[in-house]
């Protein structure tokens, strides 16, 4: 390190109560709801918010993203968007920023009959949890959409699915958090043995599996942004999520005219674009809402999510180390869980190692013969270098 | 103008012979004849092969590109393309530059029988002005090209339209010209009246217009870059023109991984990437070339053609003015075009007017009612800036 940077100057001072390792989301709302609890915080990331949150769409979807197998996560991703209208007020009043978190709901919808099939077997499914799916006509669709494509066949209403902007989002939370007393150390951890904090909080995204030996898989993800001509904002408000010919695709409308499309999901960890991905995000996006086509393509982006074998976070404490604490694995729902994350760690933390009864599912020790990667490298032996998220 | 600058100390001591405005292709290629014919030469662009030239795919395809009503054009395409193996071999010699001169020809093909349909007609056109067109069956097609899809219906082989690499000639010719001589002075031309010189050359591509009045508008190209999979080379070897279900595609493969696919033609002049257009380039070469789809797309970009009113390029004295040539306006053809242009040109010069007939058809003058842009510039009236090609 060198000498006279004041984050080092700060941490020979100050020994802090909580280091953060990833300096997305996840690790600012921690670092964000720790500072304000009055805790000296330090966050360790090279490069803060640009990992997977910085091709993140940023749809806040806990009923459109609730699948067959996955219901402790569905009933995770229902409380953390629960707590999004207060937490998104929280951080606008704290930092005066506009972090793109819009209400307009979310349409989902079928290009075809068999997607049409499709979609409503996945929405019968949702509402028997319980969840606000309102089957729309054609007709009703049109009316909330006018600018869908007429050969859509049918849809539905999430009116709770929200949506924010992930690249306001990150800034936002890091200024929360510094204004908050959090304090960067923009340089890279290659061993948590090398951290000296009360806790060490790990939300380093695909980055805790070299740090922890968690089995956290990156899985790539390819995202258009599009602007719409002219200046203008995009010709529709809701966010749109289809089935066009067995391909599945979303666009997400910001106020600014940029149109997120996404995301291909693919068990590969380049970041490589493909002209066959771009065609079929494309194709889709055309098919379901024409105007597209006018649009102009500003951006080909692939992220790396941070995926776990099932599917779900992995939130708590470390087998063996009870100082080290995981807020990793999110995969496709980490901007949308951030508020619940934040809130359950940072109880964790105060409560020393007093857990809510909602982090049971998603605790690190479901995953069993984990090597002990933290423990190996504070006894010495050498360790990969991880990369943050 | 900077004094001190090498260039300019050039030109305070020299008054040079020939004065090129435009670093394109043509422009170099003009340069490199003068000079090695003992000419003092200046070149006079701010970014010389930032124009057409950096977008173009480098087809050299006078038989592909031969259409309806364009006789005369196509005659000096053929002239062009057959100096073609001789002024290549004469670069690579005096530069040691691979240009990515390539001459395996090119299969023109239709994906339905529509699209086959549509072919025939313009390739039964070709064979009448006794151009080299070769009708192949699917199976013959699939000899030559394996990777082609078992959907297309049917193509021809023009086995004399070859390719080069834009993005390699232009620096090679740059180099041969400056070896020879040439001296590039990196400010933009105002107005030509600012220019001393025995002669001045407008090869300033779209920049001309302004220049000279003379009738070149913009026709925007957006064409993709893609790259094989693995540093490998493109699966194919041929360049590929199709008609798939009614969009007009081509695709030029490099020994360098790279697949150039282009490009729309669009009465436009702005730069934007279009998503409508990006999707029918894309779904046009996926549907001829289906391993297109595991490419790399590595570069959406859109150019600016110096399209005129006859869709054939201005080439001699510009009216009024002996002693400005204009090499400008060459449209979709501005590479396979350059060894004819530079050679006419550069005897135009030597000859002091005395023109070869084959430049007859595409003099300025045929353009009547001028404005006289650069007389009134002279005479000390405002003009627009250009910007050259």
């Amino acid at each position: 390190m060198v000498t006279g940077d004041p984050a080092t100057t700060y941490l020979t001072r100050h020994r802090p109560d909580v280091a953060v390792v990833g300096g997305g989301p996840i690790g600012w709302a921690v670092a964000w709801r720790c500072a304000t609890r009055g805790m000296r915080v330090v966050v360790h990331d090279p490069a803060p918010g640009s990992g997977a949150s910085h091709v993140a769409a940023g749809m806040l979807a806990p009923v459109a993203e609730a699948y067959f197998g996955e219901r402790e996560l569905t009933g995770l991703l229902t409380e953390s968007a629960g707590r999004w209208p207060g937490f998104a007020a929280a951080l606008t009043e704290a930092t005066g920023t506009d972090i793109g978190y819009r209400t307009e709901g979310t349409l989902m919808v079928g290009l075809t009959a068999d997607d049409l099939a499709e979609a409503r077997r996945l929405w019968a499914y949702q509402q028997g949890l319980g969840l606000p799916v309102t089957p729309l006509r054609p007709s009703q669709l049109r009316e909330r959409e006018p600018a869908l494509a007429p050969r859509v066949r049918g849809g539905a209403l999430a009116a709770t699915d929200h949506q924010v902007d992930p690249r306001r989002l990150v800034p936002a939370l890091r200024l929360a958090a510094e204004q908050a007393g959090a304090v960067l150390v923009a340089e890279p951890v290659r061993r948590l043995s090398d951290i000296t904090a009360g806790v060490t909080v790990v939300a380093a995204g695909c980055g805790a599996a070299a740090l922890t030996g968690l089995p956290v898989r990156p899985v790539k993800g390819q995202v258009l942004r599009l602007r719409a001509p002219d200046g203008g904002p995009p010709g529709f408000r809701h966010v749109i999520r289809g089935y066009a010919d067995g391909a599945h695709v979303y666009l997400v409308p910001r106020d600014s005219g940029e149109v997120v499309v996404g995301a291909t999901v693919e068990e590969r960890s380049d970041l490589d674009i493909s002209a066959g991905a771009v065609l079929r995000l494309l194709r889709a996006a055309v098919d379901l809402l024409p105007e597209i086509a006018e649009y102009d393509l500003v951006e080909t982006l692939a992220g790396l999510r941070p995926g776990t074998p099932d599917n779900a976070p992995i939130l708590g404490p470390l087998p063996g180390h009870p100082d080290v604490i995981i807020a990793a694995g999110h995969h496709r729902h980490g901007i949308v869980l951030t508020p619940v994350t934040a809130d359950l760690i940072t109880e964790l933390i105060i409560g020393g190692g007093s857990a809510d009864p909602l982090l049971a599912p998603f605790r690190p020790d479901r995953f069993a013969d984990l090597p002990d990667v933290v423990g190996a490298a504070a006894a010495g032996s050498t360790s990969q270098p991880a990369t943050e998220g």
